[in-house]
């Protein structure tokens, strides 16, 4: 038996999650591929923890818990930290900065750069500089892989680009938004005002006491920038996403938030779908709904977010990559 | 670049279909893998062709419409023939027989029984024998495939066994059959009776004359089944699966037919759903509500039947079988 060395920075919801989530499954990785995660080290916003041996995942569940803290004070930046630790994958969870990606972008580089792969949930690097950071994988023969950054627990990535790989893609459009389709779903089906429906996602935790991010489709079309860039294999970004929020939406308007993909580009708006479709769904779930040219039409839909869910996609992804890297050596 | 060469058995819609599938997405194997997928052999229900060197696909689409058959008539049986001949992977395509599996059962315990790879549109020999043989194709190596066998062009198979390889699977719901579906929305949207509503599923194409394998959820049942022995890990055949079909079902009764799994069993029957739950779909698609410990709820959508639908499962498989032979090396 080997072990797959992980560093996991960001320790916040997400963090937290696959931290238990290892703990949870390392006997399923072990059984299925013969591996296990070993925590190398484990980075919250200031402090650290590190330990070549491992660390204990619950422990510093625990320990973040009781202190607030994960251990040590860092006197380096975590990117500076990453080029010298001994790891063998990155699992980058910090939150998403949609001004500049950091310093997510910094600390994947700094893995991608000394040829770590990286596992990410966090969509500010990949909306703004997805084609450098594919480059730069591919040119250190390193996996980047990113399931839980569009749709939390949804498979959207991996069935596009693993089980749908002879299909030509067309088209994919969703309801990438948990929050807008919230709102939308208490205005359509109760009659109920924008205001008041929104106060109510707040009140129920679906939506943050600044909303911005999410009822101006800023979320949404950092989901649809990452899917076109992954799946349609365009090279674009967040800012290159036609982009209608719900913000103050009337009753009259539209009822579901729909993001749309194509090879022409990429667009967020209020879309109107009709009942029974695949696309009509209620509540906070995310869905994509994906046209080919055999298989027609795929729609698959799941948890977008919440702490197990978003570890869920990055297990997912850890799985990958141990048996990727198992079939062709580990290496050091 | 090396070749996979492939054995195709039953050469009707999906069989057809399957052909052209391979003519139009060669390249897209060869681009991605460096491989390519050569017909050594196709045999339909009397007759067949075989060449060493390759059949050209489109070509046999052509012979078999122009004078309904393939090439020569057969002497032996297939299953004898597929002893004998050179191929390296057996795609089984014929027409589903719920009684005893046959002939489809003999063609690939013959492929499995010398060692090559399978891949199958075909659920008898699955709702049947399931664990039989996927206890032949470990014990010699092989790789038995049968995405195709399960929703059409829905990934459900192989999301559950190489997607959620982490979450521990708690049960499978699923609308597993169109035709029921289009009869139940059918009712319950116009208001119209059991009757009216099967002749325009008729008249559609979307029943047979003898509607009897759809409506009394004998189909639903052999998917079942199979979805509960491949992701449940049960050992059951659709005679363990209980049913109830929706034969002269009335206007007053449930609107939606609805199979799940549980690591319990597996059940079949129409079932009430609320609007706006991702498994409230109209018309003909089949639906597969997943649940998990980590991932919570996922749902997978598609066309449940068709000829480039069916056909793009088993390309799915075919890229599969040859990315991972293609790791492991070529056998012969």
């Amino acid at each position: 038996m080997t072990e797959m060395d992980v560093a996991l920075v960001g320790f916040g919801t997400v963090g937290q999650g696959v931290a238990e989530a290892i703990a949870t499954k390392n006997h399923v990785l072990e059984q299925s591929l013969g591996d296990k995660v070993r925590i190398v080290a484990a980075f919250d916003s200031s402090t650290y923890a590190a330990d070549k041996k491992g660390l204990d995942p619950l422990d510093l569940v625990k320990r973040k818990a009781a202190k607030g803290k994960l251990g040590k004070v860092r006197k380096d930046s975590i990117a500076e930290m990453l080029k010298t630790l001994d790891y063998d994958t990155l699992v980058e969870m910090t939150p998403t900065n949609i001004k500049d990606a950091q310093p997510g972008l910094a600390h994947i580089k700094a893995a991608l750069g000394k040829g770590r792969d990286v596992i990410t949930s966090n969509k500010g690097p990949l909306a703004l500089k997805f084609r450098e950071l594919a480059n730069l994988a591919e040119k250190n023969g390193c996996e980047l892989r990113f399931e839980a950054s569009v749709g939390g627990a949804t498979p959207v990535i991996n069935m596009a680009r693993e089980l749908l790989v002879c299909e030509r893609i067309c088209s994919i459009r969703g309801i990438m938004n948990g929050t807008c389709n919230f709102i939308l779903s208490r205005m359509e089906s109760e009659g109920i005002p924008y205001e008041p429906a929104l106060r109510e996602a707040q009140q129920m935790g679906f939506a943050e006491a600044d909303p911005s991010y999410d009822i101006d489709g800023i979320d949404s079309a950092c989901k649809a920038a990452i899917l076109a860039n992954a799946i349609m294999g365009l090279d674009i970004t967040v800012h290159d996403v036609e982009r209608t929020g719900i913000r103050g939406i009337n009753l009259d308007a539209v009822n579901l938030a729909l993001q749309e993909v194509t090879s022409r580009g990429a667009e967020v708006s209020p879309r109107l779908i009709p009942r029974g479709h695949p696309l009509s769904i209620s509540g906070t779930l995310n869905l994509f709904h994906i046209r080919t040219d055999l298989a027609g039409e795929i729609t698959v839909a799941g948890r977008g977010a919440g702490r197990y869910e978003t570890a869920s996609a990055v297990m997912a992804d850890v799985y990958t990559v141990m048996k990727l890297r198992g079939s062709t050596g580990q290496r050091d």
